[in-house]
């Protein structure tokens, strides 16, 4: 038997006045999940545990059963990794912008006019090594770019050099303990900073951007520094082949950090015009090679932050639509939830738990009728907590392992 | 966004006959806690965890987010906060009451005929000091005192010397465990009891009242030694500022070592004639100035250590009544809770979950339309632990960190 695994990023929501009291996937039309929820069994999710606002890369962490108290140290490497670093144990990554600053080194703009290639600027600083470190500088999606330092003695324990906000100086890096890796990590980076400033301010594609009366990238500000912690892969925890389909960067950063191996779906973006329905059609090509894929559709998150719920809803019934490739297929499991509840009247992340479905051969059907939050909460799941999901997932795969005899 | 927190001690039953089958929350016309059900959502809480059968004081630590396996070190220092005494690292805390002795020091009665006022008594054994222990005696309410310890080289591994039955001896207290510390405690505090019967006997308080016929308060009966953990403020921990609304010790004392305010209600005993409605009026004025107000309403508890059932219906219905004060509130978190069940039929705590209701913006209104053990049960909660609900409070107000990026 085989999974499918479809997280949709940020799906969960409060109710809506605007829409009758509902909430966005309850609002929506949705006969393809409310069908596969009709002939499956439901339940309500709570990704890290009851009322904890989830990010992103602790709920997937949670999810795939890696619990984020062992395997979670800062966001960098799952962002490095996704854009195609290969980490290693000692390496400390970071999340990285093309920013620009004054003379004085006051950001002026977070995000260098939202730069949509960092290409050149990324192979200007790539490779550097200074007191025996040396610096992987990688272009991401748009404005950002992976950043990692490798070499011995280093330490993530230490503080941002991004000040977050504007009109601010760029910040020194510093130690946030006492360690002599920390400070020597700390001590590195700001070198590095330095001489890549001077590099980035005389670069050929700055000044082009500058006689286009553009803001030049001529900072890099890095941020969320992170280590990897020794995480055995998903094949060899759950003896599943597995791999991802995503757009975005960090849910392809996880993946990889898992050992999963990455599948291009054609028009797979990561954005509303994302095409969803090649991304299932994909996955279920996959099945022949795997034995377990995820799927990752990102833009019902970002829709709720900007508080977009009319978007969220459509962007549910495009999910919806897509996912009559994922009803009625043999010998799989099908897996429909979140990795957290993203409420447009909050624009950000919430503790309250996700809907869940799991449709397959084997399941103790439910009497639930349409997908939603407060249908799922009455469902034959009940509560459960994200690192639930893989065993249960194993358990109706018929993988678990007998504990005891 | 504020939040009023209630707690109806022992609030929780089992069905009783008498009534239909019906607990006493289901039996009661509780039309004002239905309207916060049925405009919000429910659900069931195990305060320590599955058929675990509480204590008042374990109960309120978990309720408040502070497990009491790292809180909790006996009674003693609750109560003695609960009566004014501010307590330091290091000192010990017991319970204590005023009881009668014989002249072979059997105890005739714990309470002394429920002496009313114990503050000559107090004041009589109050600043004795022993081999270095000052001893701090403070009257409590009723027959009841709060009695310290302070001094270096204190342990409260020691047994009680109340033996907590009429017709016996008193006791001697006893190490618990061999440390120099848990004797030197036991040494001096029976030194003290042996000095305080002596002044006792002699008490012009006491000589009236064998005038009048009524049994002395010559012996100080102590039980529950405790110490206070290193307990971080509500505040500090959740950024909320706190005040606590109670008639009885122990909750104020709770309120005290978490240090929330005390706020006083005009008509709040404690008892089953308190004024409830003076209690919520005044939460809700004092909204202006906390972020977070704890209600204790008490008797429903003590009624159903009577066994009296139609009294706890009564008193809910007392509750229901004041809860009017709490419909309809602009931006503010309602939760309606008990830190354990005490079915009437068996006059004690027992390890049955709690009903549960919060009422607020943006909660996902399930369909329990009346407030009550199982309905709630089948709320979209579902079934929490104690230790769960500050969490979910701090989601549903916005105040919840994000865990992860």
């Amino acid at each position: 038997m085989k999974t499918i695994l479809v997280i949709c990023d940020g799906l969960g929501d409060r109710p809506i006045k605007e829409l009758g009291n509902k909430t966005p996937l309850e609002a929506a039309k949705t006969p393809n999940l409310d069908k596969l929820a009709r002939e499956g069994i439901c339940g309500v999710m709570h990704t890290l545990g009851f009322g904890l606002r989830p990010g992103s890369d602790t709920a997937h962490l949670s999810i795939f059963g890696y619990d984020p108290k062992e395997y979670y140290h800062g966001r960098g490497p799952f962002e490095a990794a996704g854009i195609g670093i290969d980490l290693r144990p000692g390496d400390i990554a970071f999340r990285g912008n093309m920013g620009t600053v004054d003379e004085n080194l006051v950001v002026k703009d977070r995000r260098a006019g939202r730069i949509r290639d960092t290409t050149p600027y990324a192979k200007a600083l790539d490779g550097i090594e200074i007191d025996g470190v040396k610096f992987i500088v990688k272009p991401g999606t748009g404005y950002r770019v992976g950043v990692v330092m490798r070499g011995p003695g280093l330490s993530s324990r230490i503080s941002d050099p991004d000040p977050h906000e504007l009109d601010v100086k760029v910040h020194e890096a510093k130690a946030l303990d006492n360690s002599k890796e920390a400070r020597f990590t700390a001590n590195v980076l700001n070198k590095f900073l330095v001489k890549a400033h001077g590099i980035l301010k005389n670069l050929e594609a700055n000044k082009q951007r500058i006689k286009e009366g553009n803001p030049p990238g001529n900072y890099l500000l890095v941020r969320g520094a992170g280590y990897v912690a020794d995480t055995p892969s998903f094949e060899k925890r759950y003896g599943l082949k597995a791999a991802c389909i995503a757009g975005a960067g960090l849910y392809k950063g996880v993946a990889r950090i898992l050992g999963m191996d990455g599948i291009k779906a054609e028009g797979a973006t990561g954005l509303p015009d994302t095409n969803i329905e090649s991304k299932f059609k994909t996955a279920v090509k996959a099945l022949n090679q795997y034995d377990f894929i995820f799927i990752h559709v990102k833009a019902a998150d970002s829709l709720a932050e900007d508080g977009n719920y009319k978007g969220k809803k459509e962007f549910i019934e495009k999910i919806d639509k897509a996912a009559k490739q994922l009803v009625g297929l043999k010998d799989t499991l099908i897996v429909i939830t979140a990795d957290h509840t993203t409420p447009c009247a909050l624009k950000t992340h919430s503790g309250d738990p996700v809907p869940l479905l799991m449709n397959g051969p084997g399941v103790r059907v439910d009497d639930i009728k349409e997908f939603g939050e407060r249908n799922c909460a009455k469902g034959g799941l009940g509560h459960i907590k994200g690192l639930e999901l893989m065993p249960e997932i194993l358990n109706i795969i018929g993988k678990a392992p007998l504990v005891g005899a």
